[in-house]
C-alpha cells in the first residue's frame, strides 16, 4: 500500500499539464462538495469565489419567474443569492425537491453561465452546457443507471444514397446481443438546435429505455438518432465540418423529409430488425415532431407509431412539395389504421395554439389519436416524461 | 422562410428552462466568439465579466511555471493577464502556437476553474472538466474529425464470469460493418483516476484510428476500452454506483489482470476478431502501462505486441503473487518472441528514472524493445502521441 500512495502523491502533484485542475485543488485542499444532495432531497451547492460581492444560483429546481417583454410573456428559470462562509466559499440550500433532473449555473458579479468545477456531471443543450443533479425518487430512477441489463449505444455512420455519410445514433436494448431475434424500431428525433447526441444527453434515453425494459414496462426496441439538420451529417465536432458553436439550425425545408426513407433502409439493412409497419415507430419533440408528422403522413406505410411531442405543426412552408395537401395526405395515413397517434403538450407551450388547431382538424375529421396534456412548456422535462409514457404503447403485438 | 423565422424567434425567446443560456444569450446580445482561432494559428479567448477586478488565463498553450514544492520542483500551466476591453468582456490573445489540441481555464478574482461559457468543446480528465480548441496543422489534423470513412465508437456491457456486468467501449474501423473479415485488436488501457472514457475524449482515439487507417499508415483493427479499477464497473455517471467525483481511483492489487483473459474471450465472443497471438495489442498509460506490462508477461501467449506509455513500471506490491517473479515472468514472455516491446516515456516524466531501470533490466538480459523518448511530462499531449506512433507499427502482417 505505500508504494501506491507514494504513486498516488506522486500523480497528484506532478500530473499533466492538462489536469491543472487536479493539481491545483490538492494545493489549496478545498475539498468543496458541490452538489450535495441531502437526505430530505434538499440540494446544496457550494462555490468558491473569495473577492466576489454577489453571487446567486438559477436553475430549473427554483420556481420559475415570469417575465414580460415585447413578444409577450416568458417564463425563465428562477435566481437565489448564495451565502458566502467566509472561507470563501458560497453555499444556497435548496427546499426539499420533488423528484427530477435539474440543471443549473451561476452568476458571480453579474458573470452569467459559470459552472460547477466541482461537477462534472455536464450535458450540453444545443451551444450551452450544463450541469446537472438528480433528486432520487420515481422520476429520478427512471432517468439513472439501475443495477440491471444494460443496452448499447453505439456512434455510427451510414452512406446516404447521395454517398455523403452521416452519423447515427442507435440504441440496442440489452438482450440484443445475446438473441438472434429481429427487433422493432423507434426512430427519436431532436428539435431545432438539437443533434443526434440530444436525446441521449439532455433526453435520457438510454437510461430510460434500459430500465422501462428490465421493468417490462417497454418492450425491447431499438432507438435510432439522427441529425434533423440535412446540411450537418453530424452534431457539432464530430464530422469534418470542423468546430462550431450549435446554434437554433433544423431542416424545414423537405429535406430531412426526403432522405428519411433512406435512413430506414440503412437501419434494416444493419441491424436485426423487423421490416414492418407495426414494428416502426417515429416521434419526436417540436421541430422533430414536426417532422414525425410530415415524415409518418408522406410514407404512410412506413409507420404504425407516431408520437408528436410539443410538435412545431402547421410551421412547415406550403410552397414546398412535401408540405403541401396536407389533409389529404392525413387522409390517406389514417386511411391505413395507425395503430397509434399519440400528442402531448405543455399548457404553456408557444406551441400550444397549433396543437390545438391539429387536434380539431383531427376531430373533425374523425380520427382517432391520443392526447396528453401536462403542466410547464416547451422544456425537456416535458420531453422526457413524454418518451417514457410513448415507450410504454410500442410494439405490443410486435413480437 | 417567413414561417420558419418566426418559429426560430418564438423558440429563442421562449425556449425550456434547461436552455436559460441561450435564451439569456439573445436578451443581452452579447455575440462573444471564444475561442477564435486566428489565421495566423493564434488563438483570441474572451470572457464577459462586467465587474471583474482581474481575469486570467491559465492553459497548456502558454509556457509552463516551474514551481518548486516540499516534494521537489512541479512543472504547471502557465497564466496570462487578459485585458479588460471596457464593455464586460475581457480578452486574451496568444502567440502563435504550434499544430496541437490545448485546454485552457479562466481565474477570475481568484475563482479558479472558471470554463468558458462559450465553448462547447469540454473534455472530462478524472474529476474536471477542460475546454479545448485545436491548432490546425499535422498533429491538429490527426486529432480532428477528417472527411473519411469513420469507424463507429459503442458503449456496450459484458458479463464477467462473477456475473457482474462491465462497460466496454469498442471502436470498429470504418469497413467493419461491410465486411465479413476478422480484425486484429489493440486493447488500450487508461491511467490511474481515468475510465473508459478517458482515450475518447482526452486521447481522441476515435479520430486518430480514423485518420491513420483511412491514409493507410495503421492497419484496420478494432479498438477496446474497459475500466482499469476493478471496484468500478463503468465510468462515474454510467452505472447503478451512482454519480460521483472521480477520484484517483485505480487497481494495483491484481484484480484487473487476474480479470483480463475473461475481457478478451468476451471480446473475441462479440466481434469478429483475429483469435491470435499476432493480431493482439496490448497498451495504456502510467498505470495503465504497468497493466499492459503486467498482462503481457502474466498471459505471455496473449499479446505479440505491447506499449508502455509513461508506465508506473516497479510499482506493484510484490507481495501480490501476479506481481511476484517479475523476472522470470518477464524471461518466460520474451522466450516467446513478441514481435514489438514498445516503450515511450518524456523526459520531465516523474516514472522517468523507473523507465530506466525497467530498459537496465531488459538490456541486461538482451531482450529487444524500442524505446522512444519525447520532451514533456506525464500528459495527455505525450500519450495522443505515442498511440499515434504505436498504431502505425501494429498488425502489419495479421491478415
Amino acid at each position: 500500500m505505500k508504494k501506491l500512495n507514494i504513486l498516488l502523491i506522486a500523480l497528484s502533484i506532478l500530473l499533466g499539464s492538462t489536469t491543472l485542475s487536479a493539481q491545483q485543488n490538492l494545493w489549496r485542499g478545498e475539498g468543496i462538495v458541490s452538489p450535495e444532495v441531502n437526505a430530505d432531497n434538499s440540494v446544496t451547492l457550494r462555490l468558491y469565489a473569495p473577492e466576489a460581492d454577489k453571487v446567486i444560483v438559477t436553475g430549473d429546481f427554483l420556481p420559475q419567474q415570469r417575465i414580460e417583454h415585447a413578444e409577450g410573456t416568458a417564463l425563465i428559470p428562477g435566481e437565489a443569492a448564495m451565502t458566502p462562509l467566509g472561507n470563501g466559499v458560497w453555499e444556497y440550500r435548496s427546499e426539499p425537491l420533488p423528484t427530477e433532473l435539474y440543471s443549473y449555473s451561476f452568476i458571480v458579479d453579474g458573470m452569467r453561465d459559470v459552472r460547477d468545477p466541482n461537477n462534472v456531471y455536464a450535458m450540453r443543450d444545443v451551444g450551452s452546457l450544463f450541469d446537472y443533479f438528480i433528486i432520487d425518487g420515481p422520476r429520478g430512477r427512471l432517468y439513472s443507471p439501475q443495477n440491471v441489463p444494460h443496452g448499447t449505444i453505439a456512434r455510427t455512420w451510414a452512406e446516404m444514397p447521395d454517398g455523403r455519410e452521416r452519423r447515427m445514433a442507435v440504441y440496442t436494448p440489452a438482450e440484443y446481443n445475446k438473441s438472434k431475434r429481429s427487433y422493432p424500431v423507434l426512430y427519436l428525433l431532436h428539435g431545432m438546435g438539437g443533434d443526434e447526441e440530444a436525446w441521449i444527453a439532455t433526453g435520457r434515453v438510454v437510461e430510460i429505455m434500459d430500465n422501462l425494459i428490465a421493468s417490462g414496462e417497454a418492450e425491447p426496441m431499438i432507438v435510432v438518432m439522427t441529425n434533423g439538420c440535412t446540411k450537418h451529417c453530424a452534431a457539432p465536432g464530430y464530422s469534418h465540418e470542423g468546430m462550431w458553436r450549435p446554434y437554433m439550425s433544423g431542416s424545414m425545408d423537405g429535406s430531412f423529409e426526403e432522405m428519411f426513407p433512406a435512413i430506414v433502409e440503412w437501419v434494416d439493412r444493419n441491424y436485426r430488425t423487423i421490416d414492418k409497419k407495426e414494428a416502426r415507430a417515429i416521434a419526436g419533440l417540436s421541430m422533430g415532431g414536426f417532422h414525425s408528422m410530415q415524415i409518418s403522413k408522406e410514407y404512410p406505410d412506413m409507420f404504425d407509431y407516431v408520437g408528436l411531442f410539443s410538435a412545431a405543426i402547421f410551421r412547415g412552408d406550403s410552397n414546398i412539395a412535401i408540405y403541401d395537401s396536407l389533409e389529404q395526405k392525413i387522409d390517406a395515413q389514417f386511411a391505413r389504421n395507425p395503430k397509434l397517434y399519440w400528442i402531448a403538450i405543455g399548457k404553456d407551450d408557444f406551441l400550444y395554439e397549433d396543437n390545438v388547431r391539429y387536434r380539431e382538424l383531427l376531430d373533425m375529421k374523425g380520427y382517432r389519436y391520443i392526447y396528453e396534456e401536462s403542466e410547464g412548456g416547451h422544456t425537456w422535462r416535458n420531453w422526457r416524461v413524454y418518451l417514457a409514457q410513448f415507450a410504454t404503447l410500442l410494439f405490443k403485438d410486435a413480437r
